[in-house]
Formats: structure tokens, C-alpha cells, sequence
């Protein structure tokens, strides 16, 4: 069966130029069939709250709340007192997690003679918790992913499980209506929480680590343990689905941590059945009730990384038969990338439709950076293709790099000052350095030139993401500013832990605490996948962040 | 087993006058298991809506209210409608149901990529779906009893269940919260009812029965139906509970219907193992977590309706066993009562705190019903101690019964109309001459005599619920007024047909439909087990309802 398998792969990539649709379509049904295989189980484990907690509005507080331990009252005491008379009361399990949420009321000597409602809300942070929620002001994203419920229990001591799957660390529960005679306290607050990450046993860090860098370490492994789930999710409170940007830093920062490669397996062989009929990809994917991609996300700097996750799956696992079998998807997707490709060696994206998504800082030009990422992937799809045996598939690729690479220098960059300038508008900004520092398209010296004048303008536009800020550190390090990335990094996410961070934000701002992409930052996931890859920084260039 | 259960019951009764808690401790526990292993299993079926219906306010309807048929709308269509667009429904599941809710969310075309927030509203009546709830005006009964619960569905065309059990007909669905892309469907809206009324095939109904009867007989069926569940439930929907004045009206209905004797004999062991110390019942009780009296109703009336159901069960069933085992609580209950009977013969309410309840009516004073009770529950026992050898234990009461009857013809009786006056302002009600009706106290001509010029007294103080209706009903077959109490059964139980009652109500005026014992109609219960009794008489009387 392997070998029939094996073997299918490789006619069907040479028959990738003249290919039948239909044939693609039998593919995308055995892709998914291998998808389904590697489902992980989810490993699942017991909660308690470890406090209970009191909202203080402190303007030194990130995003002015924070909560303190209530000296009045213990989860211990709560299971014993009142809870008709203490009516409202907020805890903390301690830690971020993801799952399954259930309690029970226990009657204090009378008898539950009616339903009792209750209000149950789950945040991530304190100011989520803090916030008023209604009028919801933006239509952008839903109400609904706010986690706020209300329940009816009408048996009292029997468990109840909320049925929706939450995400986050503090709990606030609310009395709504009961019998006024009902005495009952709050029993058996559980969080079953979830996840296909395995326990690490080891840091895996030097007995040198600086302190901030192990609490970086540490929220980073939360973040991705959080976001791993049957597949790599994004966030596991908001969005709650696969996209390939995502999974590209998630694999990266899980090679040095819960080395779980069948997950990443998994996520290579959804997109690829979920292909559209041409084979081209689409940018993110859910699972329920059966694996659907999101048709309106075509992304062709998504499907790049798509390319550089199997390079690097490659790297991980040397797994041939699976690299080889998604070949063709590799291959289609750099095929369609080029098409935006002018005969001059620039990426033009009046040439079609795709969303090429980079940051999510407003009015940023991406036209520099697709440029790298394409000569990037050239280069990466060039290198995995030899290291398969087919380098007749990849045989034109490095001289399109070089082309592009000519181009970029000659068309976007500024000779005097040596930076990229994006758009009509000439836009500088530092991720137009990095990603060209990451296409190998500026030299060392330049490139320490470029990401140091770029750093220093006040103007230029700054990563405002820590999935940007990946490929600023990325770059520092390739052009050997170590200490620098050593400090951006520490200063970053160090910030993040400072301010009391569980997991990685999925936005995040120095200098402007309510930073979201949609108006309100209660709705921004404050565990998200693209900003767990401190933990890949650290472990990769131990001698830079572990001294 | 069963020969030392069988002995142990005949030592405890002998030794009762001398008894020891600690003896009786002992046989509440062996009590209650034997109430375990007489739960019945509860049969579930499948429902699905019928129509979907519009909602027209209309004098002339129950309460104001009435739902039509929507002519552009069908359930099958709906399974196919944006509801994104529609936003808001109201389906009709054709009857009455007790159980539990679900439906999934059926994507079209587009993808559910935000959670869906869906309020559902489970309703019995129209014009309590129609009413507003907020702000509760009433403290007294618990706003959670309404059912209406907002829920948040984060995987499409998963199903999703409401946790909590629901009882009625009607149900709203209203789009509260949802991404402004998401096209979906309200699909597989199932209703899985839950009773252990096992499906009756023949009706029982003589072929000359007047469709009027045949529609109020189905009524009482189906609410009687819905009221057992692993008790007899007084409501469904609201109040859930086992009390002993619905179980004793529930039990005569039964004899006549579902013929499920088990489940009364589970009742009956439920109060003795749940009794106080001294062997006094409670007046309710509760299933869940483990079942447990509400100790607030110490009820001498309903104490004595235990006694009355216990000779119902014997009557049905000739269970020796059973009714031995239970004899000394019933002789317990009997004993209790006459504490409060003075020397002249008169049952004395300032003796103890017993809530002695007969009807909501306000202001109905019953102390000429308390002592109908006794001599009828004196009667009553002495009648089964005779059947069950037992006449040692009852040889008191024939005196005892006889000395209250003569002290309320003298006492309670005006000579002059005939007519029972209760309490110290001398209330002429209707439900006072109906109990002493039952009770034997006034012959065949008294009784015709005090019931026809009661209900002619436009002063007089008339039932205010079916509970209270049973009893006039029985009191005007013992009086031989077969055509009144045709006329007054076919009145008022089928008013309410006539309103559209699938079940019949827990409070029913037919000259007032916004009657409360609570003072907002929305959270009666109308679906209430005392209200059922019509079987009894359509059944146990052919030749006076049936031709």
C-alpha cells in the first residue's frame, strides 16, 4: 500500500503540467483520508481554581485592570458559603486553559425549589473581564465570541458542563435568579482542559538562561500547548482555525518543544485536500462538522509559507514518502505565484486577487515583502526539491530568484540610503527589510545597515504584530545583530510576561495597551499561536538568548 | 426476604404506640430502597415541529393571545431559509411535551466562522410567549422558572442539546448574536420527550361519548402523561415536584389510564422513607441529588390524602405486602391529625402549624374542610385496617369518626340553610359543603340541598382550581346530581379545550384567564397533575359522562 502510494506521488508530479482536474480531485480525497490518520488524540487534565480573585482598576495595570488575591475568601471557603447572599464571585485557575467548563450548586440545608441562573464568563485577562461588553459596538466579529454565558441549573449537585468549548484563565460567576430561599454554595469547579500537546519534562534550557528569557520560554510553550489542538489553531478563545501563517511559526517553535510532527503532518495534508480544483490553496481551514477551507482567504503569501512548512517538516522528520506525495501541492503553489510575476522580475499584485497579509498594521505596503517572500520560497522549494531527487521540477527556480532578486535591488531599493521602499507611495517600513534579509537578497553588512536605520526613524512603520516582530527578530539574527535581537526579543515578549502575560497576545503594543485589530481589544485573542516563537529563538541560538 | 419484610412490618405496627426512632430510622432507609427499585424507566420519544406559527393578539383568545399558522413558512422550508435573514421563529411541536431540546446549525454555502448566539423560548401558551418577562415583577416565584435561555453554538451542524429539561409546545428561536457572513440554517430541530406513561391503545370511551368528553378525556390523558416522569410531577414546567395532594388525585387517574401502579407504590415509599422522626410526613418532596422532603410543608390535609392513597393503591392493586409495610405510617398520619381534634370533636387548627391547604382561593377559610378530611380519612383507614386483618389497630375510629360528625353538624352547620360555615367570620364556600359531602356527613338529600343553594349564592366562595373543582365534582355524584356534575365537568374542563388547552392548567377561572396563584400568569403551570382528573369520573362513571 506504501509503496503503491509512494509511487502514485510520483507519476502524479510529473504529470503536474498537463494535470487532469479529476485526478487531482482523487488526491484531495485520500490527502484528507491521511489528514483524518493523524488526528491526535487530546490529552485531557483536571482544574481547580487556585483563588479567588478582586478587579482593581489601577492605571499602572495592563490595560488598567488587574486582579488581586481576595483576602476574605478561599476557593475552600467558597464551596461552603452562600452563594444567594455572596451572589458574584471571580477565580483563577492559575493558568491559561482551553476546554470544558462544569460546576454544581450544593444545597446549605434547604431544598432547590426552583431553577437557578447563573451568569458564567471566562476571560483571558482582567480588563476583558472588566469591560463593558453591550452595545457591542463592532460588527466586524461577532458578539458571540465574547464568553459570556448564562445557564439555568435545575438539579441541584448535579454537574453542569457548559457545552461551548472556552478558553482563558479567570472565571466570574454570577447569580441571575434563584429561589429567594434557596441557600446553595458553588461546588466542584472544574476545568477540563484539552490539548495534543504532551507534557515536556525538561526546559531544555542552559543552567545560564537569564531568568526573563526562562519566563518567556515558559509563556511561549502555554501559548503553543493552548493552540495545539486537533489541528494548529490560531486562538483557542477567538478565530479557532487553522491558517497557514500560523502553522508555519507554530511548527517552527514546536520543533523545540513538544515535537508533536504528526500534528504539523495533519495540517500539510488538510490544506492540500482542501485545495481548490486548480490546486491552489486557500489560507485557512476549519474542521467542523467536516474539513472546509474558508473560501474567501486566497493568500499567495500564505501558500508560500505553505512550501517553506514542508521544507521544514522535511528538515524535522525526513519523512519522504509524505513530502513527496505533497510535492505537487508544493510546486503548484510556487507555479502560482510566479503568475503575478512580471517579465521584468517584479511580483505585481494587480495581477489577481490574493490577500497577501503580512501585519496587521494599518496602511502597511506588502509589495516589497511578497517580492522576498517569492524569491524565498524559490529558493526554499529549489533546495527541498534536491534534497528529493527532483531537481528537474525546480531546475528553472533559481534563475527566476536571481531575476527578482536583481529586480528588488534595482526597482525597491533606495541606493542612497540601501532601504526598501514598498509601494507607489514608497513606503519604509522594518518588515520590508526583514523579509528581504530573510530572502537572502541583502548581505550581511547591509543588512545590519538597513535594519538599523530602519529601527532608528521615527517615521518608518514598525512591526505591529509579534507574528511581524518574528521576522524582525529573524532578520537581526541573520544579519548578526544578536545582542540586538537578544534585546528586541526580551523587550517584546519580556514585556508581555511583564505585564502579566499567561500566553502571547495576538496583538501587541508597547506603548498602546488597547491595540486591536477589530476596535476592542476584549475581543483580540491574548493566546495566540503566531506569538508563541520566542520558544524557537531561544533553543535554536542558545549562545545569543541563554548567556 | 419478602416472609421477614412481611413479619418485620406486623412487629413494628404491633409496637408502634411504644415505638423507637431508632426502629424507625432503620425502615426509612430500607423505605427509600425499596422507592429506588420501583423507579420506572422513562420512555423518550421523537418530535419534530409541525408548523411554524405567527403570533396575533386577539381579545378573544385565551389570555389575548393566539398562534396561526404562517403561511409562508414550513418547518421543511425553514431547514432550507437563511435564518442569518429570517432572525427570528416560532415552531409548534403540535402537543405538549416534557423533555429535552436540540437542533444544529446546517452552513449554506459560507462557513460558520464566529460562534452563533441563538435565545430559544419554550413556552406552553401562547400569551405566555407574547408577555414581557423583564423586569420580574414578582419575587415570589423565580424568574429562572421562565424558559427561555440564550445559548452560544460554536460548531456548525453539530447537534446541540439544551442541558436543560423543558416542558411545552412552543418554541421561539431568536438570532441574538452571529458573524454578518454566516448563512445558516436552524436544522434538526428535535424534541425527545421523556415520560413513564406507557402509550395507551384504546381510548376506553364508550362510541356514544360526546366528542366534548373524548376531547376533555384526551386532554387529562396527555397531562397526566406529562406529569410522570419518575414521580408524579404536580408540573412539568414549573414547580417539578412530588406533592401528596396530586399524587392522591394522580394515582385515581392513573387507575383509569396508564394503569403505571408501580410508580404510585415508588411515591408512596418515597414520603415513609422521607418522613420526619417521629414518622410525620413531609408535604413534598424532591428527587434529586437524592431525595429529600422540603421540610417547610408540614401539611395534616395532605398527610391524610396519603392515608386515602395508600386504601386507592390497596383498592388497585391488593399488594398485601406493600400496604402492610406502609401501615404504620399511614396509622402514624392519622394519629398526628387527631392531636388536634378536641374532646367536643372539633379539629382545632391552633393546636400546630400545619399548613392545611384545600384551594388557592384567597381568603378561603378551611376549617370546616380539615375536618371533613379527618372523618374521611378515620373512615378510610379503618376501612383498610378491616381488609388487611388489622382491625385491632383501628377499633378507636368508628367512635372517634363519629363523634366529629356530630360535633360538625352541631358546630360548623347552620340549621337553617343547611349549609357548613367556616371558621370564626362563618364562610359559606362551596368546598366546605363538598367535603362534608365526602365525608358522609350530610345524607343524599342534605348533600343535594346545601350543594345546589351554595353554588346558586352569589356571595359564596367558589373553587378556585381544578384541585378544588375534583372535589366538588365527586361531591355532586355522591349527592346524585349526575346532570350537574356533567354540566360542571363539561364547563369547565372543557372551557379550557375550548381556550385550546393541550394540558389542562394549574389555575382556571373561567370568568378570569390571567388568574395567578402568583400574580403573573406567564409562570403558572399549565400543565398541572391535578388538574387531570377528569379520567377519573369520565371512566369510573360512563353512564353519567359517556351517554
Amino acid at each position: 500500500m506504501k509503496q503503491s502510494i509512494f509511487l502514485l506521488a510520483f507519476v502524479f508530479a510529473a504529470a503536474w503540467t498537463a494535470r487532469a482536474d479529476d485526478v487531482y480531485q482523487a488526491e484531495r480525497s485520500r490527502w484528507l483520508r491521511l489528514a483524518e490518520e493523524s488526528k491526535p488524540e487530546l490529552i485531557h487534565s483536571s482544574h481547580h481554581p487556585v483563588r479567588v480573585v478582586k478587579a482593581v482598576e489601577d492605571k499602572g495595570a495592563y490595560q488598567g485592570w488587574r486582579f488581586e488575591t481576595d483576602k476574605e475568601m478561599t476557593p475552600e471557603r467558597l464551596a461552603t458559603t452562600n452563594f444567594r447572599q455572596l451572589r458574584r464571585v471571580t477565580l483563577d485557575f492559575g493558568d491559561h486553559l482551553t476546554g470544558y467548563l462544569s460546576l454544581s450548586l450544593r444545597s446549605l440545608e434547604s431544598m432547590m425549589d426552583a431553577p437557578t441562573r447563573l451568569k458564567l464568563f471566562l476571560g483571558e485577562v482582567p480588563a476583558e473581564m472588566n469591560t463593558p461588553l453591550d452595545p457591542w459596538a463592532d460588527n466586524r466579529l461577532a458578539r458571540s465570541w465574547m464568553q459570556d454565558e448564562v445557564v439555568t441549573l435545575t438539579l441541584s449537585d448535579k454537574a453542569y458542563r457548559l457545552d461551548r468549548r472556552v478558553s482563558g484563565r479567570y472565571l466570574t460567576v454570577e447569580l441571575m435568579g434563584s429561589s429567594s430561599t434557596y441557600d446553595f454554595a458553588l461546588d466542584s469547579i472544574t476545568f477540563v482542559s484539552e490539548t495534543s500537546a504532551k507534557p515536556i519534562a525538561d526546559d531544555g534550557l542552559l543552567p545560564t538562561c537569564p531568568p526573563i528569557i526562562r519566563d518567556i520560554d515558559r509563556v511561549g510553550k502555554a501559548t503553543l500547548r493552548e493552540c495545539m489542538q486537533t489541528v494548529y489553531e490560531d486562538g483557542p478563545k477567538r478565530d479557532r482555525r487553522l491558517w497557514t501563517g500560523d502553522m508555519y511559526l507554530e511548527s517552527l517553535a514546536n520543533r523545540y518543544s513538544f515535537q508533536n510532527h504528526r500534528l504539523t503532518k495533519r495540517c500539510l495534508y488538510l490544506f492540500a485536500g482542501l485545495a481548490r480544483e486548480d490546486g491552489i490553496l486557500h489560507g485557512n481551514i476549519f474542521e467542523y462538522p467536516t474539513p472546509k477551507p474558508q473560501i474567501i482567504n486566497y493568500m499567495v503569501s500564505y501558500n508560500l509559507l505553505y512550501v517553506m512548512s514542508l521544507l521544514e517538516y522535511w528538515r524535522d522528520t525526513k519523512d519522504r514518502e509524505t513530502v513527496l506525495d505533497l510535492w505537487p501541492v508544493a510546486l503548484r503553489q510556487v507555479e502560482d505565484a510566479l503568475r503575478y510575476v512580471r517579465p521584468d522580475g517584479i511580483f505585481d499584485q494587480s495581477r489577481g486577487s490574493s490577500w497577501n497579509f503580512f501585519d496587521w498594521r494599518p496602511g502597511i505596503d506588502v509589495a516589497v515583502c511578497i517580492q522576498a517572500l517569492t524569491i524565498d520560497a524559490l529558493r526554499g522549494i529549489t533546495e527541498l526539491g534536491q534534497e528529493l531527487g527532483r531537481s528537474e521540477d525546480v531546475k528553472a527556480y533559481p534563475a527566476r530568484a536571481k531575476l527578482m532578486t536583481a529586480a528588488a535591488r534595482k526597482q525597491m531599493m533606495d541606493k542612497k540610503s540601501g532601504l526598501f521602499m514598498s509601494g507607489p507611495d514608497r513606503q519604509v517600513s522594518v518588515l520590508s527589510q526583514a523579509w528581504m534579509i530573510r530572502a537572502g537578497v541583502l548581505n550581511r553588512k547591509e543588512a545590519r545597515r538597513a535594519l538599523t536605520a530602519v529601527l532608528e526613524m521615527p517615521e518608518s512603520l514598525k512591526p505591529g504584530t509579534p507574528y511581524a516582530t518574528h521576522y524582525l527578530i529573524e532578520a537581526m539574527l541573520l544579519a548578526g545583530m544578536t545582542d540586538e535581537a537578544r534585546e528586541y526579543l526580551t523587550d517584546y515578549w519580556g514585556g508581555m510576561v511583564q505585564r502579566g502575560a499567561d500566553t502571547f497576545f495576538e496583538a501587541y503594543d508597547p506603548t498602546n495597551d488597547n491595540l486591536s485589530p477589530y476596535n476592542f481589544s476584549p475581543v483580540n485573542s491574548y493566546c495566540h499561536a503566531w506569538s508563541c516563537t520566542p520558544i524557537y529563538f531561544i533553543h535554536k541560538y542558545p549562545e545569543v538568548f541563554q548567556r
